[in-house]
């Protein structure tokens, strides 16, 4: 992977899941709380980040255009580096949604492969303002252990120490 | 339709409504179950699914790329005959979002014709494993009689007898 | 934008959130109240709206097919005057999704701008029957004040005089 190049965030969804089906310890007050690092490896050999659609509108930046649009099937790991543990993948896609900076409409699932959760998915919908410290998304669904689950998603870009 | 490729699925919407909105008789537990099949056709002379986006990814199997994205228009009906009674329609996407099987990401509004249902509709999000026996997809909202609705979406394949 | 084709609609968000997290001063009932209009400018030196997806399928009406997708970033104002104060954006796109009429599948975030809500977001999916008086679409997710609100979004055309 030393071309490619790799945009990773940390995800920290925080789940609150209606009482009558919640099936997951939680905290007491019915939150859970999910931590992980998600790698968008938009260049190189094995690019898990694909342009599918060449947006029409100008230039956002060089580059980008307004619409450009990714699928994405990115994985989710317990630290940081792209070789620890498997936990997900990032299933969906992401869309250069402003005339005016780089701001994604994203839209995918989360899958969950890892321990309790394992097979359960998150769907989450927000908007990514890149240029932002910290941005948000929205749980917009669940299923298996999150079926109807609402909660959000704050996204921070890391720093990946390569190997 | 005798050339056409047909893939019925049924859908079991199991929805909870937040209590003060509740217009519709349902469950006493405040529960709403609906139960149709959905009719994705998406060869010969009137599809109901048409690809828009063909991926520009690697083949995941023969004829099916990442990214490839197909707008539908299906019916949903009463029983997996396409010419049972009509109860609906799904409109909206799929989009092969997976680099190593057929799975989509599903995002269609449910529309309801029939019955006490008549206008109404479900935002569907989701994942669909489509090699899984039976998949699962979150309702993210609604309107008419399901405002504000969660709920979510068991989906199997089903044999369609031919006449 | 003399030579510009604008829609405007009216937007009236009716916002549900749950009590533990409501930030926000609201109705006794915990719901908000949004008002604004949305300017979608689909032609013009300056469209807000831009076709990125060209559908494959048939056309419905004359220059508008099945699977014709605009990504769009359109202003929201206090009123219907393209030049009244700006209250946010709604980034995301809307989709062609059905083969006997004009009805788009929605997919938005509305960013707020304004007073209080100054950058939260609400995540709008729909179906948005253009033809129909009033549509509604669902308020499936919000970050900021409005995290984890659900909530319902009634569409109305509006009449935009012209200065």
């Amino acid at each position: 992977m030393a071309s490619s190049l790799l945009f990773v965030v940390v995800l920290l969804a925080a789940l609150s899941s209606p009482p009558p089906s919640a099936v997951l310890a939680a905290d007491d007050d019915g939150t859970t709380h999910l931590h992980f690092f998600m790698h968008d490896v938009v260049t190189g050999s094995n690019p898990t980040a694909v342009q599918v659609i060449k947006g029409a509108g100008s230039s956002v930046v060089p580059g980008l255009a307004f619409g450009d649009t990714t699928v994405i099937d990115d994985a989710l790991t317990e630290t940081s580096s792209p070789t620890s543990a498997a936990v997900g993948r990032a299933q969906g896609f992401y869309m250069m949604s402003s005339q005016s900076g780089i701001v994604l409409m994203v839209c995918a699932n989360l899958l969950l492969t890892a321990g309790d959760h394992n097979g359960s998915t998150l769907a989450v919908v927000g908007r990514d303002d890149v240029a932002a410290d910290v941005r948000e998304l929205s749980v917009v669904g669940g299923t298996g252990r999150f079926r109807m689950a609402t909660g959000y998603v704050p996204v921070e870009d890391v720093q990946h120490e390569r190997a």
